[in-house]
């Protein structure tokens, strides 16, 4: 498995005094083995000194599983079986037992909401009611808290995690692409929405993508106005001279980019343009300054501050940006006012000033994914930001 | 709000000694309020001799909350609030000691997995870790378990449910004509799985419809093998003579569909041909014999045995159906071998008998949406079911 992971892994195991990690949400096994299931009831134990344990239901497809692992299956999804959650924790009972895990403490992220989807997102996994107290009770120890460890792995991504993570913006950039070429009067929201969830879904089973979901919220005129409290389609058809703005949460293979984009229907007035350049040069000015060191409330000051001196501070309404990568929105801390959290090498971030307002009658973001490199940064969506495609 | 509703509610109240039930699941907000929560963080308090109250974010789009109930804001989403949790969970407990229900038992859903998507359904709701602690703290006397007697409520489908599930079946209609439409030699699983996507989720905005989205899963020739373990597209091109199928969960405003459809590219050979009608044949008959007072193990067999007469009996290797309508799959018995729950009016159950083997080199399933009354039922789904478009 990836080493670096692997090591990040083990300083939690060790600082905690535990004997081995449980994890099942699909951003977990991603971010632990790449490996985003399809049913979304995978289970991993992961141990410091000998190689992790993965369960998986008999009805995963054989092509998705992570290579070099041990994978033991259990009868999920089988009819014969009347309990096969029972299995499982069998079967994990006996491998902590080979392992001479099982009188030792046992971490795992207890938290109920808050996960990536699997590949059927339409709906998520079935888990059983009393699965925490299950888990718990399997090692003889039981569970020891170790959340807050475990949640920070999801602000470091691993240069695998940047390959995979690379693919996801290859996908992204048709998306954006597909947004600018379909920006016309006269064609609703929902419907520049549906291209381009077409557009990314259709990419699906080639080119090593065997998930892709753009998740496109459209939101024009003065339906944008509330795009910073909230994103989504309506069936408003986009007028003359306006601008329209698009959020997309892009999954491929359980590896995400968060993308905003803001365009045209037709040539704007002074005032739209000048808010439009305003969001613009605040992005610009925050990605400049974004390398190891820097604090994330410093990059969102320089950001707000200019906003401000523009005279448009009250219209921009919330944090200039969060972690991204293994969730639509990962854990940690956010580019927000006075936040003394530091910016390392590794970071995935995402950097989105907006500005919306019924008394400017429009709103606009422009939200790209930066990575942080040793001394500086990398953006990994720099595609078209502009009001029209250059 | 809905009276059907409404009694079954105040019955679980009563039956159990509670003072109050804490709901917040976007299924749970349907079930009870026909609320379909964009962000997923709503949380309603139901009483059953007073309103209920619904505690929304700030950032909620006003037109989708439900009318003719009081609502109350919390401040999620404000950057300015640093814990907005502990800002809902003191206004819960305001409200229910102006309720005078402070000093009586609560009863919610405490299960970790198994909900329908929010709005939002990129990602699942950001509630807080100590979420389940919390809300049982709320009360004085405490979290009392009704799980069961509230999951049972899933099964029963009221009068203003069904005309909100006639709305996701008219849509459903059209993602069945998209799929016969565009069923031709030479385009790719994925590729008709988008076009699905992009017609249905161009619907939101019109003719009442907030939210459609249809997760069409596309399985063409050799990968329709697996369509009895797991359903995926991918860049399968379809050839000629071959049989497709897609499985989809539409769901529109919260209320949910699932329907498969199984079609050709090209004229059949014999042995295709009686694959197909042996499935549509078990399906019909099983269909035939649902109403009140029938086993659901009884439909299961009459399905099954229909398969097994056809020498096809090892290849049909799941549950013959499910409840269906909140949730892509709703809590409850299924129609499987042996299932002695009895059929009642206002359920919505599946029927999907399905044929699926590498021996036999193709997999077919057909599956419909059967809403039961007084004295018979209801196909929901009764659109073109043939190998090609009528």
């Amino acid at each position: 498995m990836n080493l670096q992971r692997k090591r990040m892994l083990d300083s939690v195991i060790k600082q905690n005094g535990l004997g081995s990690l449980f994890l099942w949400r699909p951003d977990e096994l991603v971010l632990v083995l790449g490996y985003m299931p399809l049913w979304g009831v995978s289970f991993l134990i992961y141990t410091d000194d000998d190689d992790p344990v993965l369960f998986v239901p008999e009805s995963e497809p054989k092509d998705i599983l992570p290579k070099n692992i041990t994978i033991k299956k259990f009868p999920c999804g089988d009819m014969s079986c009347k309990d096969p959650w029972k299995v499982l924790f069998n079967m994990m009972k006996e491998t902590l037992i080979e392992k001479r895990r099982h009188h030792l403490p046992v971490s795992f992220i207890r938290n109920i909401g808050g996960t990536a989807p699997c590949m059927m997102s339409g709906e998520q996994p079935p888990l059983p009611g009393n699965l925490i107290d299950s888990l718990s009770a399997i090692t003889g120890l039981g569970y020891r808290d170790a959340t807050g460890d475990l949640l920070k792995l999801y602000c470091y991504k691993t240069a695998d995690d940047i390959q995979h993570l690379k693919l996801t913006h290859k996908v992204a950039s048709i998306a954006v692409k597909t947004f600018y070429e379909n920006l016309k009067t006269g064609i609703s929201e929902s419907e520049l929405a549906g291209l381009i969830e077409n557009e990314v879904q259709r990419m699906t089973g080639h080119d090593g993508i065997n998930f892709s979901q753009a998740w496109p919220l459209v939101q024009s005129g003065i339906n944008a106005v509330y795009g910073g409290r909230y994103n989504r389609s309506t069936g408003r058809k986009f007028q003359n001279a306006e601008m329209v703005m698009v959020e997309m949460g892009i999954c491929v293979n359980g590896y995400w980019a968060d993308i905003t984009r803001t365009g045209q229907t037709g040539e704007l007035d002074v005032h739209q343009k000048k808010i439009f350049h305003t969001v613009l040069e605040a992005q610009q000015k925050a990605i400049a300054m974004m390398r190891p060191g820097v604090t994330m409330g410093a990059v969102d000051m320089v950001a707000r501050n200019h906003i401000k001196d523009a005279g448009l501070g009250k219209f921009f309404n919330h944090a200039l940006g969060h972690h991204v990568g293994f969730r639509y929105h990962d854990f940690g801390p956010t580019l927000s006012p006075g936040c003394d959290a530091v910016i390392e090498e590794g970071m995935l971030l995402t950097v989105e000033p907006g500005i919306y307002g019924e008394e400017i009658n429009c709103g606009v973001r422009i939200e790209d994914n930066i990575l942080i490199t040793k001394d500086g940064n990398e953006i990994l969506s720099d595609y078209d930001r502009l009001l029209t495609m250059q």
